[in-house]
């Protein structure tokens, strides 16, 4: 060994101070999937039940925190000075979690990572017991790209992920109808793939003929000139992404992609934060779009269908015949979302405006809502 | 504000204890493009120099540790009790690095995070002044997809980033050459477009008529069945993924995409541990194989040409007629890297073995280096 290869293996080693270790492996358990390559912990067992393990000599106090609980779980010292929990059976689907070292909020080297919460964040995935939907399979897949574009309105160079379905051939004669489908609050462009498998979903979807085959655009909710992630006003916030998706990404998209481009074949939909854009950017835009999708995120406020969006509720009649589709979502879990969307949903009913409503049974503000959410949302699609 | 919106907001807060935030900020320095979306710190200067802060009131020493340098700094502890400190100028590229506090290794909330040392790591990119040649310009960009196959090998799943270059169509008649491109030890198939911008280096050559269109293979090197991350038996790992790449990974690639499908049309290169994977699989399949990229990966071990790969460097007049390129290259600042891989460069020269040595003026076992590499390799490919 030279002094090279002698000072990396040190750096490993100083580098991987927190990494899991395999010791007393619980039994019935296998690493998460959503785990780095070869880590050995955080580990799930078939009821739901998960077990943590953070090796730290030097730690006092050493905790785990999902994001969506607001308690977190105290982790013990074992005699080797690793720091163990198992959980009580969680709700299965994708949860972003921290570990907390002596107050400090940090990842687990174990986990991958998923952008949440404006930051790079460990992530719990529990796989739903006899479900598939949301897993590769082994169908025909779309492709996911990467697309870059140079925003007009920014002067900023902008990604988004493009999912274009199985069979898709550039510059052929074959078009598509296209989703714009939106992220949550300080999230981005990768949410819908990486933590949401919206990709594996329509490919699941497609294969069996329930979907239309479709392009499904993924992109940055947010749209600030100056770059800020999260502007104080919401409305701000909207309208920013309002103007990039109207004036940069659907003509990019549209110029790029084997796209049609009526609003009969243009839908949007968005999770949280993304739904109150769909919303707001749709119904301002009922000549760009047909198809509409709420995630979790019709608003917390108060709805009132005779005023809210310039009033575009009481046109019953021609709403009914321009929009083809308005669907809201939201998890039994998520009270104050589910009881508000519930909310719009009867007043809409009660005004004749044709609307779906489709309940994720006991999931909170998470993933594995808006993944139902697609899977019901999709078929309903461009039909 | 409802409960939940309040119990989000607290979340956010116990979340976001180590952000960085912005309070004196250094004259003269922005925010580091390797930061996530609307992170202030770290900051980069234009001669070099690094501001990093992390917020954190408990701590009782901060330090910041870069993978490629065994000597950490210190940060010192401001009246708001953040930790900072500030770097000398450093080597522009990209680092690795780590927040240990504590003694516990971390990452810096305000990066994000990159598959390096079998864990997500933080990174710090900094801008080489005046070059360009790395970054997204206003030229015709590539594709980059995320590609899922089922490895017969291994039975899992598998992923690979594919570059098709710009104006691929799939199903057309017009057919590509294939480089098959593989990053080093602890990384993944990421690590070539998100640390090594090789889509974007691709596209600046490729716009410029300086190389050939053609289409970029970035798979994963560790192949094992039971999906171990490293092989003890560093030569078990190279014949796993030899076996996978031969008999999974070319035959699905030439498959599904538009490929030259000879051994005048197909490269391999790969850096570090993907240098000495490319070396071995490259020499063992000269049938499969015509042009081959070592970066900082000739293996440190002494080098005889006369006895090492079974010789083949002793049949000069068929090895030369056979390799159309033998590319090797080295950074300066990699003293056993750079020593072992001239030491090969002046054997083979010695031999009579075409060969070419491209070396990185003051670059370390890091990314700038590949950078370069890859930026030198892509014009003398398939010509």
């Amino acid at each position: 060994m030279n002094l090279k290869s002698l000072f990396v293996l040190i750096c490993s080693m100083a580098f991987s101070s927190l990494t899991s270790v395999a010791q007393s492996i619980p039994e019935g358990s296998k690493p998460a999937v959503s785990n780095v390559r070869g880590a050995v912990y955080p580990r799930i067992f078939t009821d739901y039940r998960a077990s943590f393990q953070i090796k730290s000599s030097k730690a006092k106090k050493v905790q785990l925190q999902f994001l969506s609980d607001p308690k977190p779980y105290d982790m013990t010292q074992a005699a080797d000075s690793s720091w163990n929990v198992t959980t009580p059976p969680l709700v299965p689907g994708f949860h972003y979690y921290s570990i907390i070292i002596d107050g400090f909020s940090v990842n687990d080297p174990g986990s991958e990572t998923y952008f949440g919460a404006n930051k790079q964040m460990s992530g719990l995935e529990i796989p739903e017991n006899n479900v598939d939907y949301y897993l590769i399979n082994n169908v025909p897949h779309g492709s996911v790209q990467e697309h870059w574009y140079l925003s007009k309105i920014t002067g900023h160079w902008r990604r988004s992920f493009v999912y274009t379905p199985p069979g898709y051939t550039a510059g052929a004669g074959k078009r598509y109808p296209v989703l714009y489908l939106q992220h949550g609050s300080g999230e981005d462009e990768r949410g819908w793939t990486k933590q949401g498998h919206a990709n594996f979903i329509l490919d699941n979807r497609i294969a069996k003929g329930e979907a239309v085959p479709m392009i499904v655009v993924m992109d940055c909710g947010y749209a600030a000139v100056e770059g800020s992630t999260m502007p104080t006003d919401r409305l701000k916030g909207i309208k920013e992404f309002e103007n990039v998706l109207i004036n940069d990404i659907i003509p990019d998209i549209d110029a790029s992609y084997n796209t049609m481009q009526d609003r009969a074949h243009r839908a949007m939909a968005g999770l949280s934060m993304g739904g109150g854009q769909t919303l707001y950017i749709t119904l301002n835009h009922l000549d760009l779009f047909s198809q509409i999708g709420i995630f979790s995120g019709g608003g917390l406020k108060g709805f009132n269908y005779k005023t809210d969006y310039n009033g575009v509720f009481t046109h019953v009649a021609s709403f009914n015949e321009k929009v083809k589709l308005l669907f809201f979502s939201a998890g039994t879990a998520e009270k104050p979302y589910h009881d508000a969307t519930k909310e719009i949903h009867t007043q809409l009913d009660q005004a004749g405006i044709r609307n779906v409503f489709f309940e994720s049974p006991q999931t909170d503000h998470e993933w594995l809502n808006w993944r139902r959410a697609l899977n019901d949302f999709l078929p309903r699609l461009f039909k």
